[in-house]
């Protein structure tokens, strides 16, 4: 098999590389293909209207990988094009923040993901749960990879149904505390986000997106609720948005 | 009722004057707040690593708009966190192109109204499927802008069920033409992206995003479908993207 591994904070984060180094030990054909700088919360953005850069270069661990000064799609969208040999799975991540509930919309680690599956190749999103505590070593993100490659051989054994997006979210806790796997649904987050109105040394008003960090509902059977019990979260997405009962709402309005 | 008026597009677009100018005739109070450039293709982006302007400016026919240097999902976030009075109603567009199929993950116009709905404000994306054909001047955006007032007249008489995008799908006919209207499930785009590789005046290699223009997948009740037949296409989208059936087969594997 030949697996793509991309992510969205840029191809020198440690994430990218614990993730590169377990999906190796698969056995697999690995290439790496990521953004030349971080590009978190950056939604699905594909670049149409320039030309990309590809750079090859190299990971911490002197392997090599490919840089593009494209999008986290764009990343994925190259190598499926054409840029390497036929892929057949893409993995994303490890993002250093879990993505939940609605940051699935805005994550660029998922959205990548995505781009795999509309090209018609299953995508598998890792993302790390640690909230506010540092994630920048190697070690940090060792039981995360592990679980990853745990979670990428069951998917090559296995398969994943036509048009999945495998979005995993891993709590920061050693493989030993981690309490085992559940299949889930995306969760709500609750965003506390607050407008943050300051003023510029030439008296000129500028505003922040500030507020808390978010928090999310805790329900058993979501991402969310999973998370909190220690759990790896596993939640089957897809791109189909339609919202089927409110279809039948609708069809009773007259125009 | 405060219906605020946005785009992907920049504040300049005229399709966002086209819509701005009928929502008005409404007789609910509008604001209009959206970028100060073209964002097409940026999926759902929040700004929080820098802080953000707003400029008080001018349409083309006199209006006061705000224009922001953030995304389009900022455009929206910014008035609802507070920058302007409680907003009950967010209208985006009117997009030059359709965005149908999986275009709605990548879609500006379709990510602002997501972030509307997101924050508890119900939300409309409007599109205008000129594929083609040119859509520079407000005569362009003219018999879709009345369909969008019919749609949003709709929307505040009957409402929107809790948590649900409407995206809105119409022709590039004139009002008479248009068959009429059609709640639709979100149809298959087929992309027939390509790469495209050139060798700059300095014998570097650098590559395009390039290929034909996506196609659709021509299926009855469909956002495809019913544009391809002459209807206003009304999606009912939600952010909810678990696929629930997959949850069941996914729950057979063992770790």
């Amino acid at each position: 098999m030949h697996i793509l591994v991309t992510n969205d904070d840029g191809v020198q984060a440690p994430g990218l590389l614990a993730l590169a180094q377990e999906i190796r030990k698969t056995g697999s054909t690995v290439t790496v293909f990521a953004p030349d700088r971080n590009w978190s919360a950056s939604g699905h953005v594909k670049t149409l209207e320039r030309p990309l850069r590809i750079q090859e270069t190299m990971l911490a661990d002197g392997t090599t990988a490919y840089a593009s000064d494209g999008a986290p799609s764009d990343c994925v969208a190259l190598p499926l094009l054409g840029f390497v040999d036929k892929v057949d799975l893409v993995v994303s991540g490890i993002n250093p923040f879990s993505n939940i509930g609605h940051d699935v919309t805005y994550s660029g680690t998922v959205t990548a993901a995505m781009e795999a599956v509309i090209t018609g190749v299953p995508g598998i999103a890792f993302s790390l749960a640690s909230q506010d505590k540092p994630t920048n070593t190697l070690t940090d993100y060792g039981p995360a990879a592990q679980i990853a490659r745990v979670v990428t051989e069951k998917v090559m054994l296995e398969g994943l149904p036509e048009g999945v997006v495998l979005n995993v979210n891993i709590p920061y806790l050693s493989v030993e505390s981690i309490k085992g796997y559940i299949i889930t649904r995306q969760g709500l987050r609750v965003y506390r986000d607050a407008l943050d109105k300051r003023v510029d040394p030439r008296g000129r008003p500028y505003y922040w997106i500030g507020g808390e960090e978010p928090t999310g509902v805790n329900e058993e059977g979501t991402d969310v609720g999973a998370l909190m019990a220690g759990y790896v979260s596993l939640t089957p997405l897809h791109l189909d948005l339609t919202h089927y009962k409110a279809m039948e709402v609708l069809k009773k309005w007259e125009f």
